[in-house]
């Protein structure tokens, strides 16, 4: 009895840390389809102008999707979070500044792109949005690094791998966007563009700790458990 | 009790992923607005200017009409379901990645008709809007796709048929707005935002499986049922 | 005991609607803000060029207010609501589909004011932004006619005038913006302006049917009356 | 069980101001990230380009912080009110007001700093940013009067020192924004971005009452308290 009263008693605690998060991811991947922009073009030329700006739907697809998986994370996150204490909160308000800001490289590389993708500004570009993508993974870095400091900000029952594993994936992301940004700028742009697109999709892809479908969540005795690791 | 029980956790599995969504389909829709400008006019000439952009408020009323009643259906699907897997997810992001992006094609068919609805460009226009809010439709295929696969996911007492009329529903709208495409194309743009703009009425008004109105929502013993059936 | 189980049901029933009404309004009124724009100007001359834009601030004071004042009486009405049936959902879209426009007539205003505030191109942006106001006005006329024809949607302790009240509130606000665009049109533009700014003030000010403070909210027997009094 | 229940009442009393304040405040925070636009450059000068907009990363990280204190602000707010009245939802809708337009004074100073960060346009704009960012404080006085005014608004186990040191705190950064402008006009514009960008740090850090981790939130017997303490 106690510990489900303790446990409303957290959710309540971090439920608006949960709705502004869900604000800002909601937006900032909304925001992403501004860069959509009708183009430019003369009479008859709407198809072609609109095939030209490739970059684009390949910067919205990889921007929204990279947020899509942050989402995610950031939910798993919640799931076992109890309580936030100061620094839990400079984390998460350092990831929503970096989540917010994407739409901009994204503009910057679509942009870049179109005019000519190997010139010297799509190189620039690739390495803006490598650089705030990996700073984006750093937040998480400093989000785990917070919990580990702190685990009465936990529930008790959290699997003991959670925070060491969710600290491999962050520096491991942190690293493949750095090793894309690097690629980008020595060797080709749009092989850049290829990673971040893919990159997303593989975190969704191999997110899950617990293999799928082990139980059918919120039946089982550990119902719990499985919708969480199931959830991603 | 334990009935009620499985039910809040459910609910509270599912809570985050409604906030985005509802987040997601919120700003979509508020975003469309931003297409209707201030039009550029001489001195004197504001009447005749705002009357020329006519397609942009049929855009509006017509993307508007259509996230509204994808937010109802929405709405309708999360009342019965009570756990998300990794696929409901991919499902569900699939859809608001579709659906954050129909201000894109919205703005590119009212500035095609503004120019000439007639020619060329029009018919692309209304080709890129039919394509995007057919694939919208088929988002839904796969969100129910995945409820048939996975039944546990849902309430254990949802009515037989939901899947069923549901997946249904959704090929059918991805055939209108193909169909309404085809029509743009190779007859009248005009033609197809007239589909465009009636469509979305016809699935709000169709859209009860259960006659409205058998029983005052929330007061009989099928309160729960009656409740659902004439949400939408 | 059955009571608050109903009232608990119905509460979940409304919670997307009002999730989702409470996503287009924050919106809405933020992307108010996007009108407030940085001025072309001269080197050394910002000062006048952002006091030149006088109309934007009032324009931005008064849509705000209008939306802020929405939104309370939203929230007061769905205090009272326990389920929603298709007719109310669709009153209730309707009122999110003139208020999500609102920036567009506002951003009209402000720019027609700035150029001359006298001529016929302001005139022309009064009666846009009093027609639109008036319409959102009328979509609570039809709110609350579904309420009224439809009594099983509300509590069953509702007080007896509060549709009455709010049907007659929302005539009055139709009347109101529309004699305020009947004057800026053959008058004077400022003139209307003047009527758009106050009349959310007056509309705050003057909506609480039960006087402020005759007992404090949350604490006497009738505690849920008096706060919903004074809720605004 | 009485306090249980009254607590709860008044959550739910509360719980749509807090959606749609929270729904301002993410949106307002996410808008900040359209004012950095793809910079205009000649072919091969995306570099010089993006590094001459810092201003625009300046105001970016002022605004954003500020934002976010104003929210963690918010949020300690909020646990404490147990109900609204017409008085407390007028202070809150002005505080929302000030915090949607805080994009554009940002969007001017950033302008002007680009331009020439030493001349009279920079002053200006200073001057503008730090009338905005202190009317927000200024609106946090009247939220804290209204409270004073009417403590039964109040759970009645709120610390004895809340309001009077919210207030301090508030006119003390009405204080602080004044002075930075006054340093702006007077002696150098950049002086003033620094204390800008500073302050909502400074306030972030300073700003729990209670010493940081002096009982693990959510544990002990006072955990409401401690975990309150340790929001911010």
């Amino acid at each position: 009895m106690s510990r489900t009263h303790l446990r409303k008693f957290s959710r309540s605690e971090t439920t608006r840390a949960e709705a502004f998060s869900d604000g800002v991811f909601a937006i900032a991947v909304t925001l992403l389809a501004l860069d959509l922009a009708d183009p430019p073009h003369k009479p008859g030329g709407l198809g072609p102008a609109l095939l030209a700006q490739w970059p684009a739907y390949l910067g919205y697809l990889a921007s929204f999707g990279y947020v899509s998986v942050i989402w995610l994370n950031h939910h798993q996150a919640f799931v076992r979070i109890r309580a936030m204490d100061r620094g839990l909160h400079a984390a998460n308000l350092f990831l929503l500044l970096t989540t917010a800001a994407l739409s901009f490289p994204t503009a910057v590389v679509a942009d870049a792109l179109q005019t000519d993708p190997t010139d010297s500004d799509a190189r620039v570009a690739v390495a803006l949005y490598a650089g705030l993508a990996a700073t984006m993974c750093l937040s998480w870095v400093a989000f785990y690094q917070q919990i580990a400091r702190r685990p009465e900000l936990l529930d008790p029952d959290v699997e003991d791998t959670y925070v060491r594993h969710g600290r491999l994936r962050s520096w491991t992301g942190a690293l493949a966007y750095t090793v894309a940004g690097l690629l980008g700028v020595f060797i080709a742009p749009l092989l850049a563009i290829a990673v971040f697109t893919v990159l997303p999709v593989f975190y969704f892809v191999t997110s899950e700790g617990l293999p799928d479908g082990t139980a059918p969540p919120g039946t089982g005795p550990h119902a719990d458990q499985a919708a969480r690791g199931s959830a991603v």
